[in-house]
């Protein structure tokens, strides 16, 4: 075994996590090759500034893309992988736009393609949901997959603050970057999903079509009126079949204390897996940072030295759906006078929206009025919210959020 | 693709899990055959009254044993790996008592062994150890690894009600069986945690080398004074790297509110895997039912029809280390009168055991005196019981049950 040839490996960017990779790697190589029977060892680094591409190709058996962003990523993974080479990417910007390309050109060329590190940090989704699921229905996947609004809405529960104190929170600890949109937006999230979705149904979704809300609106308010009703509020990312097809998006959403990422809190990653034969999985663990993400390449590059195929199968094109049930919260500001929990009650009942639960509070002249609906049509429940908003004793704008209810 | 051989398995074993994983397999062939390229089929059953086991092993190209026990089944195992067949097993008792005869056998004939199902439900601990952490160092494993006995605990930490009547609950509604004692004893999750451990460290584990605690003898009390302090109650298996070696030891222990162990409720199963480049990863399902377990072995047939190999790396061994640190909680029955908690306090100074918080509570003329000491070798806490249950003003045994911290 000791003289097999090693195990050469291409690393494309040493960022944060290119650097945590290299030097994993080297305090991991005995332990790899003791498990595999070769030495894995990094054949040349590209950078911006040094390394020539297709020289490094050439003298590598695998390339590890942590470039991120689109191009030239897109572009080496794919020249990387028709050289025959296997490949292990963290890249979620360019398989949530690309993959039907990326994957097929692994699937014709036959080699390893594996992308556990671009989904959910050291989370293994992509393992679990590929493998120890790959003959299971799966019928829906919820996700918290951005570790920076978990820590935000984390601490808007634990301290009552607002969103933008949080925020400033989590940048001085180096959770969220100086530009956060991309996280708070929820599009980081949705890029995930949209690389979930693709493996747990074989659907072909790009990050385009996927619906996304953040968590920039959200009020302290919100989260004190949860904690009454017993629910926790979370930026989640949902993958599900339903009627006519599959419905991927990423909203913030109430979840009932019993729901199995209620309780994931701070900067943690977590994805509850359902299937009618196994009823769920759940899978949590801390959001990526360097070494985590690092550790989750390793992984997938001795799965790569190991020669099962490993590419996903053809895409199956199935409907989007984006109106689809769910539970909501409502959130009403009204004039504290009598008949307007009738009135409001008798809107949300022609809709056919039946409500679960109200608190009903009073703020001097005003009043709260907070309630969770039923299962309903997202359009028939925002139809009844377009009518209450028009009702002369609202005193602010009508504030709606999902809720996640347990299915089983 | 159509025309590829049809992938023959035997099945060893038609109870709850044999019939489930039949039914499996046949509901799902066809998604099997896509992602596979060859229809799996059913060459023969084994059951007590029909079927022959040579003939069973000539017409298969793996075996499925979900007899139980150890033998036949360690027997029929080793034949077919000998005979050059793959085996998946769910079979805890034969791999925690015959794991290294049947790990040797597989590695040198060059086949699939895989054995997801022998451990923690639908919860894909096997995988996540074996691959996503193939080169990771792993420091510490805890599992909830038996679900009857978590629903018990659930249960009376829930309804104040007894261990008796929480357990005559869990039999009414399946979740314990008629004689439960190999579950309340904690030697079902043993098998479990000599499994994990050698999974997690190389270190060869026998189920007869881990001692084990079980919930019999937990009381209302102790659940009712956790909570006060804000702890909740688990039967946990714990395998981790001491100085010296390794301890693998189940034990009823309290979780502080923040390990992910701590909300885990009712019949499930949950892992938490411990390793510095990762920090940690929590695994959580439902434990063990038909349908759970014939998915488990559906995934791990699927995985050994791609041919990686899959068994484990030769054992190294390691000293079993069964005196470590940790956490307790104590508590006694006292005479209500001056200068007990100083007399306690001091017994426990003298033995280096430092205490982190204590409740005292007035009981007429006695008092409930329950504190919790930060980490401190087993030995030496046990030692100040020793001396503690020999002072005078104890009106009961002491009550001793370890705590688990967070390490992060």
């Amino acid at each position: 075994m000791r003289d097999a040839e090693p195990f050469r490996i291409g690393l494309l960017g040493h960022g944060t996590v290119g650097a945590a990779f290299a030097d994993l790697l080297s305090a991991r190589a005995d332990a790899v090759e003791l498990a595999v029977g070769r030495r894995p060892e990094i054949a040349g680094v590209l950078t911006r500034s040094r390394g020539d591409f297709e020289d490094i190709l050439e003298r590598s058996d695998l390339i590890v893309e942590v470039i991120g962003g689109v191009e030239p990523a897109r572009e080496y993974i794919l020249k990387a992988i028709r050289a025959g080479r296997h490949v292990v990417s963290a890249n979620k910007a360019v398989l949530s736009r690309h993959g039907e390309e990326i994957y097929d050109a692994a699937r014709e060329a036959g080699i390893q393609l594996r992308f556990e590190a671009a989904v959910g940090g050291v989370v293994p989704v992509i393992r679990v949901i590929h493998e120890t699921l790959a003959a299971a229905h799966v019928d829906r996947v919820h996700g918290i997959v951005n570790g920076t609004t978990n820590f935000i809405l984390s601490e808007m529960s634990r301290t009552g603050a607002s969103y933008a104190d949080c925020l400033a929170e989590a940048q001085r600890l180096g959770y969220a970057e100086a530009d956060p949109s991309d996280d708070v937006s929820g599009r980081d999230a949705a890029a995930k999903m949209a690389i979930i979705a693709r493996l747990a149904f074989g659907a072909p979704v790009h990050i385009d079509e996927v619906p996304h809300e953040g968590i920039e609106a959200l009020a302290p308010d919100d989260i004190a009126y949860a904690e009454e009703l017993g629910l926790a509020l979370k930026l989640v990312g949902s993958a599900e079949r339903v009627a006519g097809g599959v419905a991927v998006r990423v909203f913030p959403t109430f979840l009932y204390a019993e729901h199995p990422l209620a309780s994931v809190g701070g900067a943690f990653n977590a994805v509850t897996i359902e299937s009618e034969a196994i009823t769920e999985i759940t899978l949590s663990g801390p959001g990526a940072g360097g070494s985590q993400t690092a550790s989750a390449v390793l992984g997938d590059v001795i799965s790569a030295m190991i020669p099962p195929p490993s590419a996903p199968p053809p895409a199956v094109p199935q409907p989007l759906v984006s109106d689809v049930e769910s539970a909501f919260y409502l959130h009403l500001e009204v004039a504290d006078r009598p008949g307007v929990l009738a009135r409001v009650a008798e809107i949300l009942g022609l809709q056919g929206v039946s409500v679960k639960s109200v608190v009903q509070r009073g703020l001097g002249d005003n009043a709260r009025l907070v309630m969770v609906a039923h299962p309903v049509l997202e359009s028939r429940f925002m139809a009844a919210v377009g009518l209450i908003g028009r009702l002369d004793f609202l005193r602010a704008p009508p504030r709606v959020i999902r809720v996640i209810e347990e299915h089983f």
